[in-house]
């Protein structure tokens, strides 16, 4: 019996560590360097009246695709007591579609393996990144019958005798720029033999969690996806590993179901519906010529706020090395100056809990969503009265950096997003000073209680379901 | 032993059957009576120039409060793939605020009782029905601090100290006829004593889902609160009441966590998200005289669909004899026909599921919700093509009467809309005649799954939760 324990100790290590195909980390690197040589995007700046198929409107101003197809910029009027100043206009992007984030995972020698691919986006940092299995627009898969060429499609629009599905949810996408824009995230686990293509690699579960340690490598969509799903059940008989930090064994412990949570669920349910019940959240789409009124002037290369702040939107032409579209052209949002998103997290009656704000974004369709316990483009703020700066963010920003337990640099995707760097940060502060009392619009939740809210729709945003997947590499 | 189990048998009888304060059904309505004579609207139809305080905008042709408050009447553009034909313009009420449903319980000698209030509602088919402890607008709890007069209120905007949160969720609004409208769904158990006001009533629970098999006398508003309460745990060494009927066992057992369900949740789940990604919904606000386009006028008495079809907006003048504003005037929109809701019920694997359809209705905020087995107002399909009849519209009204296990006229909510008679129906068939097999649309849930999701906001639409308060009448 013991030698037969000390079998099973060594096999959940192989699950703790191993790569995918056996694959180490460099080499996986490696691969990605010989398909970003062969995967080349050259991105140019260019005028608007240079980006081919987009034009403004005469009447409206909309910036639109001249088949009506992918996205239109637009103007959005809203109305909110939650933030300083209480009413503005600003531009949005509209693409009222659902689309489908999918990854297909399998299990080699049981192990759960995740199948990346490798994409380039005109707004990613570093060419390419790690995406899902699929991204596919809603026209890809309710036409899927008629092939369109989207690999491994299939799996997602019609999983039956082919896959099991294990997460299917919908979820938001940034709520400061997009206007009630949802996407699909799924996660299906494929049953039959699934061929390789380029540009598609296997990766351990735990190697591509790893692999958010390093900075914009695995991209937003991917997080989003893996944020959405459940904790595998340890195998019967199965230990976990035992972790290497105190903060890794609190994390992991906070997953487990057992975990005694602060509040229970039916009263984290009432105060989101609180918030959302007080929070008045009142949003109007009007023509994004009617934005000049709040400051936002066009000019012949960008659309932008009078005082640089928020964002601009610009026009970009793309010529790619390996796409079915070998050069297009198209409108980026560029944020102006760098994000954070930081998890404060505590211990309270032993268990590592994670401070959430119910927050009201401009664009999002069910009213507030939890948010990182800090969300903010800190340059946005630097007009702003002190009593105005977003709660935590001086407690963010000096923190101790001992206690900083994840601190790197990932991208917003890169398919509508200029780049600008953001910092995903997950803190970790000892109970001595944070306190477990809280403003009204924050709340203590488990991480196994962010992952049961993970099985709903729009709950969390997508900043939250970002550093939900980051505080995962560290268990 | 035995004569201790024989007094436990004796207080569960009472708990299924004892009214409120001991007040038999006939009290009750003996009370609704007097109360009916002290409390009496006259309503009157009048053109839309003698509305005080209501206009049509000159510019879109809204028709709008001049306070801008309370609701306006205004266009709706939309998209679909899923009705016969796939696009129109309608009129919808946009009234963009949440208001709160609340209703206060508390045992009195262990057994659960509910504060009814007898209100009228210039809509209502026989004068005062029973409606929440509290119906109020953001605007009255917002600024409950200042004391506007709503009953109650506090226990709401408050309940801290005074009262148990049961149950608190944002529920949607009848998605043919109001834009993205949700409101807030609240039990409360008050923990002190609760002073009882002339128009307020408690009545046992069991009580009160006795009244839903008497025709429009529980209103809509208690309906959806009563369908988002949890089944109550059995008391440690209770048993439940011994069912009086098959399908009242059938309905109990299917409410208990143990029941087995023919899909778990994780497929209920993923199923939804799929009609939501593939259904297309698009929806566009626009100027109401743009609705004029797909065949809806206004005279001066009406705003009205050439063919009679749908609806009409009206023009009501209200006077009150007991009410804070003692006369006023307003629109009021009057569906064309009687509605039919019913569920279509089966045992499957021993225990009884009901059928829903993930249904896209005009101005639902999320996408389609889960709605009855049939929703429609018959006379609107009476040109359709057969082929583009509501699925199981003809089994259910073919059905042996001897089969229907709940057949009653219930009404819209008074405030809104003007009386038209709705059969909200249960149907149940025997497993020889309904086929597990149905429509991509539907799926057979349980009750216990079905009030597992009336945790969570905008799964289950108002005809839906309506029918559940119903079911429950049953067991």
């Amino acid at each position: 019996m013991v030698w037969r324990g000390e079998v099973v100790q060594d096999y959940v290590d192989l699950l703790a560590c191993v790569w995918s195909d056996g694959l180490p980390a460099e080499a996986l690197l490696s691969w990605l360097d010989v398909r970003r040589r062969a995967n080349r995007l050259a991105v140019e700046r260019v005028p608007f009246r240079e980006l081919s198929g987009w034009e403004f409107d005469d009447g409206t101003g909309n910036l639109r695709h001249t088949s009506g197809h992918f996205f239109s910029i637009e103007g959005l009027r809203v109305r909110t007591d939650h933030c300083w100043f209480g009413s503005w206009t600003q531009p949005i992007i509209v693409q009222p579609e659902i689309g489908i984030l999918g990854l297909l995972v399998k299990r080699f020698d049981g192990v759960l393996h995740v199948l990346v691919q490798a994409k380039n986006e005109p707004g990613n940092i570093r060419g390419l990144q790690l995406s899902p299995t699929v991204q596919a627009t809603r026209s890809n898969y309710t036409r899927v019958h008629r092939g369109d060429g989207v690999k491994y499609l299939e799996y997602f629009a019609s999983p039956r005798g082919r896959g099991r599905v294990l997460a299917d949810v919908l979820q938001s996408e940034q709520g400061s720029w997009f206007l009630h824009k949802r996407n699909r995230n799924m996660v299906v686990e494929a049953l039959d033999d699934v061929p390789l293509d380029d540009d598609f690699h296997w990766i351990s579960l735990c190697g591509l969690r790893r692999l958010l340690l390093r900075p914009h490598l695995v991209n937003m969509d991917t997080r989003t996806v893996l944020s959405c799903l459940p904790p595998e059940p340890g195998p019967a008989g199965r230990k976990l590993p035992t972790p290497t930090t105190s903060f890794a064994a609190a994390v992991a412990q906070s997953l487990t179901e057992g975990s005694t949570a602060l509040h229970a669920m039916g009263e984290i349910l009432g105060w989101l519906t609180d918030v959302r019940s007080r929070r008045e959240l009142v949003q109007q789409r009007v023509p994004l010529k009617e934005t000049a009124f709040s400051g936002w002037r066009r000019d012949e290369h960008a659309i932008a706020h009078k005082g640089g702040d928020y964002f601009r939107v610009i026009g970009v032409s793309v010529r790619a090395s390996s796409r079915e579209v070998s050069s297009w052209s198209q409108p980026l949002l560029a944020p102006a100056g760098p994000g954070l998103a930081a998890f404060v997290t505590k211990r309270i009656r032993g268990v590592l809990h994670v401070l959430l704000q119910a927050r009201t974004e401009a664009g999002l369709l069910n009213g507030p969503e939890m948010a990182p316990t800090v969300q903010c483009r800190p340059l946005n703020y630097r007009s702003v009265p002190a009593e105005h700066q977003p709660a935590y963010l001086d407690y963010v920003l000096s923190a101790d950096p001992a206690r900083i337990r994840y601190d790197t640099l990932q991208s917003e995707e890169g398919g509508r997003f200029h780049p600008t760097r953001r910092t995903a940060t997950s803190w970790w502060r000892p109970r001595t000073t944070s306190p477990v009392e809280v403003p009204q619009d924050f709340r203590w939740l488990t991480l196994h209680q962010i992952l049961a809210l993970l099985h709903h729709s729009n709950y969390l945003n997508v900043e939250a379901r970002s550093l939900v997947a980051c505080i995962q590499a560290l268990s």
